[in-house]
């Protein structure tokens, strides 16, 4: 895939220019230093000559066929350009004008006339309004970047055009070498998902390490990047996190679900390593592209200094690994071998004297310890180290061990830089703190996980799929989007779910006769399109236990409701028997602009309004998922049993969040809903939904 | 203060050695490297020269009084060398020489020796087991340490030597200079605290940046900490944060007060800035060290670049601090002066070729807004760009108005490097990514605000105290420690806290006698020093309304748990009037065997119990500080009323919150305490103490 973009045999530089300083110099100047092999045809009208190649006025006149072509011309002779290009054979275009989408209305109209004519004959396009491209392996620097990475095996692209610059040059400073560098522009054609499926494919890259302000197609990118991730990891930092905004909610799921809590949940499901800022982005890809994946999570720390040491532990326990002794007869051999002094505990503490031997014993030592899933190697530079023969053991003794990851900490600037330099070039991950060596291990034992995770299966339940599809329909009919209880009850009780017996009653009498079936006490609530806050109406009572009770108050809510809002259309009471006590939970789902249905569990009642205790998770939901939305939220304990209350059933409320998948999977049309509370039991325990609201969108 | 260890006039090496490679020869040859211009007298039996100096068998026989003494001898040695060095005018000594308390018993004892003998003779000593000292002003390099750091503001001081080794090296590797360094080693004389008050006197130190891993006398170093942190920023990485363990505690407030929280609650007391971790240390410290506080934490970002942009957004929103719009007339003004495709709403993006001009001019006029208290400059190395003319640009801009901070991040690595150096050496902080910058610039609006922190005013409350030491003495003749509600309750009563009526019963008419006296319904509790869970064991009954209910309550109570626990000290039954309904919090104390007392604050029940959701604060406590504590947790909303909930009477509980404080400050036998649930009503209500416990210390 996209074999023209990234491996064309000719390739054509529209707009090339003779003047250092012009885009059109630049990229040129590029190609050629670079040492790409293939044919270079300059094109610009004004010359026959630049930079010793020959310049036609036309790409159509060089008599060759070319596979890409990079336009650099101004805006408005971009479109003559790229319909030169495709008579010339192109089959990718890079356009890195910029003045489109991003300026306003009029460059937003060319830039979807290119993004057109591109598709109508089967080209694809980069950009506009961006940097260009790198690909080391065939010394391709298709870019305006002042500097060229060397090859390796980490790639990137980038919707930021100027990060590819700090990247080129981090790059460079840091020794680490690149296989493809993508600046993503506008996106008018080719897009995030596109190039990571491209990027998935390719041989020379181990990771991908992107750059994203927003993702354009949602569920295609999540299917891409599941794929993706699935082969090898994709580190994504996200910007743009905080100003979510978002559109306006009236659901409880709909006002806690915000921008960043949908990426969070499409990232988690399609295996994704998130990164939180710019240096995890790559601290995290310089591990994947070079160390194993560890099995576990235990981690051993091999240091010169009891400090560091512990810096590192604390960072272990605080995300999560595990620190544990090492197996006895490893640390008696590793004791052995060092001075009485020296630590074989975990840390192990070579002490500040330990000549690189002493590091090389001890991490092969560890490396072939049962008990150790990953190893974090930390020197300071004391009056007795060696930093580079320390470096060049600690390379030899990783040679010997390929399976279990070893990241490294030299600490200091100016005496470890030249260690530094060979453990990175010799592909042994660096950092300048214990710490991000750390962090970088957790992103990784994150990313081995999330491949050993079971196979998603997705139950699918017995339902009345029809008597939905009629609630609808009548709902559709109304032109109503907010659906009340009444309704939401009905889809629900389609899907599986337990209410309590009740109705809609019209008169007073027809109540008591509905709460004689059902059977004493009832509740008894407004029926009304209209109310959306009923008991702030006065429209609730709980636990009448008579005729006469229910009587007294179908009339008083009438009447007084009746006054209180003289224009709702009241409809009647809805009478039910009154729930069993039990444990009051929310299960509810807004349905994302981006990436579908988000469905999301918590306590009820303040758990949600107040401490926002709820997890999210995309549809559709494994059994293994639902249980893990439970389990995330810091309330879980409650639900499990603590302080000599009985748990209630997990299963049952896992059950129902999957059966809510299943129905807004099946139903679009649902825009957000809440079931709120659904009331849970103990084990073996029906629960039953006492309340429940739907939205739909408009357009169904 | 310590004048002799950091300025003297004539100084002794007392192991100092011919051989390059040890330890006696790198301290000699150091100090006469880094072109200390006292006297250096080194002294070794073996030999009458080293390094062109005249060396003598005894430092008594070189004639000089010397102020310091280096002593590297073997530890067996060491009080020779410290014993001669005190006769020949030392009043500061060094002890570099390990195999102390580090190693175990006989060093400890060797050690204590040591400090004994400094103590009587006024001496003070640095270590054992440390790198020695360095201090830049008067070139001493008084350690075994390879660099010699250049002159600068940052003073360090390290419990890990190694570490300091490391520091020396990013200090020369990023050109940063230090005013001290101290290595603090096993501290048997100076420590910390000690040490924190010299570097807060010391007119070269701007700050102090620390790494502890312990603190040995924590009020004593609270109340130096915060009057150096009044004088200067005081930023220390506290290592060992996890391995917390910490005694058992049966309270709920001690259980939930790790040592950590201790830690953080006496730094926060202190106004210390707390690192996290080991490059956040020195991106504070750098920026305390060159730049002004901010007045506010009103941010004002200015890219090259959108992506950085967004970046340092997202971090200055996630970290709470503000990104407002420019003055309309600033805006305005900066508009005129850049492309038209430039933003000027904040972040203000001067777009990728902006040159060195457009920096200055942005710079200039955003600092002379009066809605920016602190700017965030961030380059990528673009193909226009000129890193280091933008540095220099930058310099100069600052230089005009120094009264508000700017930290920068020009990204990347190989190219940026000439610019962030000079960057550097002109005192501008630079940062290697966007959020790392804006992280450095939220420690200083966090340290800025408690610098202007209203004055602390501890109330003191009218009180009892006599009663109180009553109910003590009346204890501690029972010789236990666990103190039951009766008792509690008393002494509560006595520092102004309402209880309800009620008294203990003996027999069944006793406690109808009592219900009858304070008003039915009532709550009755078994009375016994030996069941601290008193509803575990069905010692609780709540709503009695009637005589014949509390005459069935008391015999059963009295039966049934006599025969579950036949040997408890069953002394009767509580009686007391049902409480109002109000909300329940948890009020608490627990005496951190470092800082002193902790005062806990959370809402009852589940909310300490499942979501731990408490807060902590140092006694003694202000007004201020009590009221903070409340909006610390998370479930401060339900407090101040939510969902048309009315709130509770806040200064209700910040004042039995101080009023517990002066308790504990009062009475430090107190060693923990709960009030839980304390209730608390409406406005202008009392609350009430409707159960309490305490536990007294057992030496008293």
């Amino acid at each position: 895939m996209l074999e023209a973009l990234l491996y064309p045999e000719a390739i054509a530089v529209i707009g090339a220019s003779k003047s250092p300083g012009k885009v059109g110099f630049a990229v040129l100047d590029n190609l050629i230093k670079a040492g790409y092999q293939g044919k270079i045809i300059p094109v610009n009208p004004t010359t026959d000559e630049i930079l010793g190649l020959p310049c036609y006025k036309d790409v159509r006149e060089a008599g060759v066929r070319i596979d890409h072509s990079i336009i650099v011309v101004p805006g408005k002779a971009v479109m003559a350009a790229l319909e030169a290009s495709v008579a010339a054979g192109a089959k990718a275009v890079t356009v890195i004008t910029a003045g489109f989408k991003e300026v306003g209305h009029d460059g937003a109209v060319l830039e979807r006339q290119l993004a057109d004519f591109c598709r109508s004959h089967g080209v694809r396009m980069l950009g506009p309004n961006c940097l260009g491209l790198i690909n080391t392996e065939n010394h391709m620097n298709a870019s305006f970047a002042v500097q060229m990475p060397k090859p390796g095996s980490i790639s990137v692209m980038s919707q930021s055009g100027a990060l590819c610059t700090a990247i080129l040059d981090w790059s460079e400073g840091r020794g680490v070498g690149l296989a493809k560098l993508l600046s993503i522009g506008n996106k008018a054609d080719l897009c995030e998902t596109d190039l990571l499926e491209c990027l998935s494919e390719d041989p020379q890259t181990r990771v991908v390490a992107a750059y994203l302000e927003s993702i354009a197609e949602g569920p295609e990118f999540i299917r891409i990047a599941e794929a993706a991730s699935a082969k090898k990891p994709v580190v994504i930092l996200k910007a743009g996190t905080t100003a979510a905004g978002g559109k306006a909610a009236s659901s409880h799921t709909g006002s806690l679900a915000g921008a960043d809590i949908a990426y969070g949940a499409a990232f988690k499901r399609a295996g994704i390593v998130r990164a939180d800022d710019f240096e995890s982005l790559f601290d995290y890809a310089t591990a994947f592209a070079t160390q194993p994946l560890p099995k576990g999570n235990r981690v051993c720390v091999i240091t010169n200094a009891g400090g560091p040491g512990i810096m590192a532990a604390d960072a272990v326990e605080n995300l999560g690994m595990r620190l544990e002794p090492l197996t006895p007869a490893v640390a008696d051999s590793i004791r052995s071998q060092l001075a009485p002094a020296a630590s074989v505990l975990n840390p192990v503490d070579v002490l500040g004297d330990a000549p690189p031997e002493k590091y090389a014993m001890a991490l092969r030592e560890v490396l072939e310890d049962d008990k150790v899933d990953a190893v974090v190697v930390i020197l300071t530079p004391q009056a007795m180290s060696d930093p580079p023969a320390t470096a060049e053991a600690i390379i030899a003794a990783t040679r010997n061990n390929p399976v279990k990851p070893v990241l490294v900490c030299f600490m200091g600037g100016s005496i470890v830089m030249t260690a530094r330099r060979k453990l990175v070039d010799a592909g042994v991950p660096d950092y300048t703190s214990p710490e991000r060596a750390v962090a970088a291990l957790k992103a990784m034992v994150d990313y081995a996980a999330w491949r050993n995770r079971p196979p998603r299966i997705v139950t699918r339940f017995p339902v009345n799929r029809h008597r939905v599809e009629r609630v609808l329909a009548r709902q559709a009919r109304s032109g109503r989007k907010e659906m009340g209880e009444v309704e939401a009850k009905e889809i629900l009780r389609a899907y599986d779910f337990s209410v309590l017996p009740g109705g809609l009653a019209r008169t007073a009498d027809e109540a008591v006769a509905m709460a004689e079936r059902s059977g004493y006490p009832v509740a008894m609530k407004i029926v009304s399109p209209d109310i959306l806050h009923k008991s702030d109406m006065g429209g609730v009572k709980l636990n009448l236990s008579k005729a006469s009770e229910v009587q007294d108050a179908f009339d008083l809510m009438m009447l007084r409701i009746g006054r209180a809002a003289p224009h709702a259309d009241l409809r009647g009471v809805y009478v039910e028997k009154m729930c069993k006590p039990g444990r009051e939970v929310i299960l509810g789902m807004h349905r994302d602009p981006q990436f579908g249905p988000m469905l999301m569990f918590g306590l009820g009642g303040i758990f949600v309004e107040v401490m926002k205790d709820v997890s999210f998770y995309l549809a559709p939901l494994t059994e293994g998922e639902a249980m893990q939305m439970l389990k995330n939220t810091r309330s879980y304990a409650l639900l499990r049993g603590a302080r000599g209350q009985a748990g209630v059933d997990l299963d049952a409320i896992a059950g129902a969040l999957q059966r809510i998948s299943q129905l807004v999977t099946d139903f679009p049309q649902i825009e957000e809903m809440d079931i709120n509370p659904f009331i849970v039991g103990e084990v073996g325990t029906r629960p039953v939904v006492a309340d429940a609201r739907m939205i739909l969108s408009e357009t169904e």
